[in-house]
């Protein structure tokens, strides 16, 4: 065994096998089952090539490890730590939902204003979003201004991170005075900080608030960071704590049709002790049963709890006005308002003096997959533009100009042509494959075939539909076409694209162009070809990365 | 104090006040804070009346609590364990999600047959409909057979229970053959028993799987009771079991649009140290970040787990046709299918000899409060025929009739008169508000007015909506509007009742009666009213309660 295995785990270095025998390279998912491992896996031999260890297993099996993914315990926490800071800021934490993954804060830590966004500005700015969401993950909120006064606006919120969770209380529910309220919050009452739902299992883990309209008379809002609260206990008065993560309490709710339970502890710690989740709502605790020295015990150490998220410090108060939409973590961040006049019915129906919100509930899982989405996609155009300006800068392969102003230009002649935005884009990065295949474009040049056309479209599919990939997939096919039913277009090839083709395979024959031109991205991939043609002018003109980095980033998103 | 409290905690009991100050009566939920009773809360004196127990609390608040409730821990606790019983079966539990409110399984308690219904049935019958999600419950699954096999279908069997949860896949999933699979499901190959949607927090809770066709060689479906398998895995190795539970493990599943990430053990356990979920999936179970022996550790333990779930004797082997639409607790239950021939595309498009399944997502909690419900109703069609069989069989209020066949012709009557079924039912119900309310009929005969018709529209509002309650609240206003404007109405009332008339208030003035004909219900309240008038033959056609009972199902259920 080589010394850089020595001290890996045999079953995990197995697991994450990276061939395609072991794990689907579309998704990641895994192809086998760990049961069908050998019973004693051993590593029967290492070789270390092209910055890869490969490892041959007693079974036969061969892997290869990336040597930076397998540099061993230290790298990998190292590279989990990055992965995490990136979402939470903290360095080593892995499940993000649990205090160590948020940023916990009182009142006074927003003196300087609110983490908010415009919503013209969140649909717009991939980068604006991505704070308004982060925000949500790591201090519990987020405020959108100016969002439509719309019923049902709430949730095209929803729908712009994920989806609504459907409750008793409909799609979405009215916040406002009713005639005859099945919960306290359709009333003009105050109500205390509270978690919404805790008679749910699962609880709605996240819920969203938009206003419609806010003329009232009092009926302001208040936050509580719940995690805040239960970490102030758990310093205070550490066995009080202690009862509340470990005592089941009965909530419930109970209309006509309604009959909801759940037996959960006021503070859920994860399996390593840590805060995780907090329901408190006094309205829906029912009858607890226990020996009255327990019942003693979790009354005090509750009542400890309660009046602790009662500290004016920790509570953050603010007013939704009209348009403005809260987004909250419901696991965590308590929420409370202020009495209300709430103003008679007539004025209610002609909408003046009333405070209307509308809900929705929704889930925090969905909204850290389109943040991980958005930081994705933003981190894939740092690394094109990375690629433009440095290996692609440098790259010549046998043309006048280097492989970036190559790709440059075919898209500003695409663009100059009215092409739509995703040929412009394949025009754009049809070579990209050059950088990110197994083999460079030189050693295409060297004469080995890097299928750069294939690497390159695998790799932008990470990111694009098949609208920008498989003109790209298609780009060297159509050359080896057009040469076969254009004679003249053979003629013309630059003398670089001439030696490739033969590299490539040469012309297709009559069969194979009949067939190429069969292939739905086929007239797409001529397209793009004819600007990769054009494209090798030393003096032409050559917009920067950055021209084209907004359409790529709508082009990701669609 | 008195003997009754001295073992009772205070806190506790105070905060189960069930005065209107301290609840909300249509829904049980509390209108104080826990953090506003006093910090020396005492009990200051304590008298029993009327079967209940009044306590004086030093602060001024008099609390009224039933006897029978208030027999302490020992009822308090029996009446818990009833309660649970009737879902579970199990008589210590409180948390029904825990492996102690299940019945752990494996495939030869099913050799007599799955837990099934016949669709139509399901919807028909609210007894069947309860004993399917009663079965997924205890059992985590139940099969409906002969379901519509149309497509989308599988949307109204989760609307029967609950709410679909919409993910990453859709509001529904297609689980076929797909040309271009994103996950493992949309191919033919075989899965190992799993969980879906590990990398998912909240998990859904349940699936349901809807065969439209299954005409594949091969596809059949299989079962693994996953708590069955960690209580045996606990039994043989308590600490590879422990391991499990305290090693966080990253899920992730990753595409295009998609980034999700959830980092939780593979077996859950609740604060008392039981079984609450299990996730296992092997597909995408990501790379883990721990010292070398731990992986080892954890590796050791998750093969003897998965080895476990794979024994022949867990898995119950079944074959889901066309029309078949199986449930199953997705916090629980284990999944898996054999491989199948996938037949040619052509094939598929003419929808021969293929596999095809729509799959939804959804949650327990909804379908526990469904199930809740059901009950409930069953539970108060119950105790109305008691109380027509029992007290109102027993009591004569001056007439020639006993209530329960004053009531019976009432409906009876009404009925003949092509009625719709609520006034029916008012009709039938009007005067049950004599036994549910604190004062007797028995008293409103020695002269105190019981308000019986408040008490009644009160006490069936938790089971029927306004159209039935609202004439039965108005059917003694009716009498007295009756008597203000029809003189000769005054005239045939039976002598009873024109005694009770002047215990309710006499006839209403005139500026009364304006406002009683002014209420949305009057119209039904004076209808129901004139039956009652004619229901007090001792020869009249009276049907027995269970005549009535179908309807009276149907009405709670709109």
């Amino acid at each position: 065994m080589s010394d850089a295995t020595a001290s890996l785990s045999r079953y995990w270095l197995r697991d994450n096998c990276p061939c395609t025998e072991c794990r689907n390279p579309r998704n990641g998912q895994k192809l086998f089952q760990v049961t069908e491992l050998p019973e004693e896996l051993a590593i029967a031999a290492t070789t270390e090539l092209h910055g890869h260890l490969e490892v041959l297993w007693n079974d036969g099996h061969r892997s290869r490890y990336p040597l930076p993914w397998l540099a061993a315990g230290k790298t990998a926490e190292a590279e989990n730590a990055a992965e995490n800071a990136a979402v939470n800021g903290n360095e080593d934490e892995d499940d993000r939902r649990t205090e160590a993954g948020k940023r916990r804060w009182q009142a006074a830590d927003f003196a300087a204003g609110l983490p908010e966004a415009n919503w013209a500005q969140y649909l717009a700015e991939p980068a604006e979003r991505a704070a308004v969401l982060r925000a949500v993950l790591r201090l519990g909120f987020a405020v959108l201004r100016e969002v439509p006064t719309t019923p049902r606006q709430v949730l095209d919120v929803v729908a712009s991170f994920g989806h609504p969770r459907v409750t008793n209380y409909g799609e979405l529910f009215d916040v406002r005075v009713e005639p005859d309220p099945n919960n306290l919050a359709f009333t003009s009452a105050a109500i205390a900080p509270h978690t919404d739902n805790p008679y749910r299992d699962p609880v709605p883990t996240l819920q969203v608030l938009h206003c419609l309209e806010n003329a009232a008379v009092g009926g302001d809002s208040g936050l509580v960071d719940g995690f805040r609260a239960a970490e102030l206990l758990r310093e205070q008065a550490p066995e009080e704590f202690a009862v509340l993560t470990r005592t089941l309490v009965p909530f419930v709710f109970r209309d006509r049709a309604t009959e909801l339970r759940a037996d959960r502890p006021l503070i859920e710690l994860d399996p390593l002790g840590r805060i995780r989740e907090v329901r408190l709502n006094n309205r829906s605790i029912g009858r607890l049963h226990l020996p009255a020295a327990e019942l003693d015990a979790f009354y005090a150490a509750y009542r400890t709890f309660a009046a602790i998220t009662l500290r004016p410090e920790l509570r953050l108060e603010f007013r939704l006005g009209a348009g403005d939409c809260l987004i909250f973590d419901n696991t965590r961040l308590l929420h409370a308002r202020t009495a209300f006049e709430p103003g008679d019915t007539a004025q209610h129906r002609e909408g003046r003096g009333g405070r209307h919100l509308q809900g929705c509930y929704a889930d925090l899982d969905s909204l850290a997959s389109t943040l991980a989405v958005l930081e994705r996609r933003a981190a894939a155009l740092d690394e094109l533009q990375r690629l433009f300006e440095g290996e692609g800068a440098a790259e010549y392969l046998g043309e006048q100009v280097t492989q970036a102003e190559h790709m440059l230009q075919a898209a500003a002649l695409a663009q100059r042509d009215g092409a739509p935005d995703h040929l412009v884009a394949a025009a754009l990065l049809h070579d990209v494959g050059h950088f990110t295949g197994a083999l460079t474009g030189r050693q295409l040049m060297l004469g080995q075939d890097n299928h750069h056309s294939e690497a390159g479209a695998d790799w932008l599919a990470q990111w694009f539909g098949p609208e920008v990939t498989e003109p790209v997939r298609l780009h060297v096919a159509a050359k080896r076409y057009l040469c076969s039913v254009e004679p003249a277009y053979r003629e013309q090839l630059s003398e670089a694209s001439a030696y490739t083709l033969r590299v490539q395979g040469g012309p297709l024959d009559a069969e194979q162009a009949a067939a190429f031109a069969e292939l739905p991205g086929a007239t797409d991939a001529v397209a793009v070809r004819r600007w990769d043609d054009r494209a090798k002018a030393a003096d032409a003109d050559t917009p920067p990365f950055e021209h084209f980095r907004e359409l790529l980033a709508a082009l990701m998103a669609r």
